[in-house]
């Protein structure tokens, strides 16, 4: 089934739905019975937080969800190991990796402080924090994802800008240190186009050529802007104008530490050498318009 | 003089100042000339924003700030190039990929849309976001740095959750794609802590040896929490649970693609074979509890 992401028309946050089939005919979350829908390849798009595992945690804004696999349908208990590479599983993993949020809906038999007295609720959409495998209380290994409201993610890291330091365990005899601690937001922006893109190349840096493969994800690669989104540059968010980078280049790329001739070779911003050829995948063409522009954010032409 | 970031005790926003004499005084902008405090070691703690260069632009929460260097202080015209390589404009790198905040004030020589009538104006923390280099009007280059109002930088972001999609130019036979764009928000924190750690090994990554070496900037790395902050990890802002990492390094280490032994190797966590000896750093003390917490999150004991 086609993964469809974000809110679907007709059925904003809260809505509700009696039952399973319900909540699959309106595409909220499509399959009938899996908790999860989702494959490695397209990500996660919705999942259903129900109380099925004993090991799920539900703080509202913060859920901390068991994934899929190895659980007895009968008496409801873990009897095998969950791995990351299920299907559903993985699907969460891309979804984090890719920045993909998720539908999250309540069924009545989970937590009873946020779940719907009866039948399914859809509660919004929810990005995945992180994930890990842990020993369940069942004795066997299960995968859980740390979800995140969308919203309230954001809200969250506001207060970090001026928050108190933590106190200081080192020494520095003849450097001072900032005396407030603080989130800083490296946006790795995503979207069609840059999925595209990332799909043409396969996770792969255009430039060093790495693919950075993690457990249960197929790699974990940015989608960069040639000529920056944003005033003073406002580039355009296109095919032409996005390059498929790992995060070192990506940091290289975007303060001049790489730029690329007109001949598309790779060059090394300190020493002005060519390194090697742009990678390029023979359906992404390459506006040389947005080239030029990032190359002359550091070697302006007089 | 020692830079001192975040607001500065007694002067919050929009306090008022006569002359550069009392900004001095306060703390809050210790230079009496330049427009920038700060050097490539430390970063810059806070700019002035005085109409003093033409290519400059205010936008109120966003600053197109041109750098320090190459102007006639008699005619005010530029003369000759602006260099990344400055101590002020290094500052505002190093700012810039630290995420450090900077204080910014306007004075009344500055565009009188967001300018105080007279003398100076703290006007907040502003984050770097980028830079570039650019022919002025004069004919010679200029650094310029973009900064985004701390805050609004944050809100601003919010939108892109929900965002349209802008027009598709690929397609994809067998792939849907996600019908929304959005805002992937890799969160890099930063602390005293942190700058503690990254400081000792000189911004090389613990994990590869790599140090990403930027124009202006010394080098670019992060730091890394071994045992996550946040829940369900709740791991602590110290010393003994940090580690300096390349970009690259940091995403394989949170997703289970690396983790550490006891007695401190690398290991592959697809191949669970060990690559190399961690790097370490004579002062740099890293506790096991958290090597051990961070690798049983993708081996648990049974």
């Amino acid at each position: 089934m086609a993964k469809v992401f974000g809110h679907i028309d007709g059925h904003p946050v809260g809505s509700h739905f009696p039952r399973r089939t319900e909540l699959s005919e309106a595409g909220v979350h499509a399959p009938r019975m899996a908790g999860i829908h989702g494959n490695p390849r397209e990500g996660a798009d919705s999942i259903v937080v129900s109380g099925g595992y004993v090991d799920d945690e539900d703080h509202g804004n913060v859920i901390i969800y068991t994934g899929h696999g190895g659980r007895d349908s009968t008496t409801g208990r873990q009897t095998r190991d969950q791995v990351l590479t299920d299907s559903g599983n993985a699907g969460l993993v891309r979804s984090q990796l890719e920045g993909l949020l998720v539908r999250v809906i309540r069924g009545a038999s989970g937590d009873p402080a946020h779940s719907p007295a009866t039948g399914f609720r859809y509660d919004g959409l929810f990005r995945v924090e992180s994930h890990s495998i842990k020993m369940g209380v069942d004795g066997f290994r299960i995968c859980q994802f740390r979800m995140v409201a969308a919203e309230e993610a954001v809200a969250a890291e506001v207060p970090d800008d001026v928050e108190d330091v933590v106190p200081f365990h080192g020494d520095l005899p003849h450097q001072p240190v900032p005396t407030r601690t603080f989130t800083v937001q490296r946006s790795v922006r995503s979207s069609a186009v840059i999925q595209q893109v990332k799909q043409w190349h396969g996770g792969q840096c255009q430039l060093c050529g790495l693919a950075l493969a993690v457990p249960g994800g197929s790699s974990y690669s940015e989608g960069a802007h040639i000529q920056a989104l944003g005033r003073p540059h406002s580039g355009p968010d296109i095919i032409e104008n996005v390059l498929c980078l790992c995060p070192n280049c990506h940091v290289l790329f975007d303060n001049g530490a790489r730029y690329l001739t007109d001949a598309l070779q790779v060059v090394d911003g300190l020493t002005h050498q060519e390194i090697a050829p742009l990678r390029t995948h023979p359906r992404h063409r390459i506006d040389l318009r947005y080239v030029r522009q990032h190359r002359e954010r550091w070697i302006p032409e007089g």
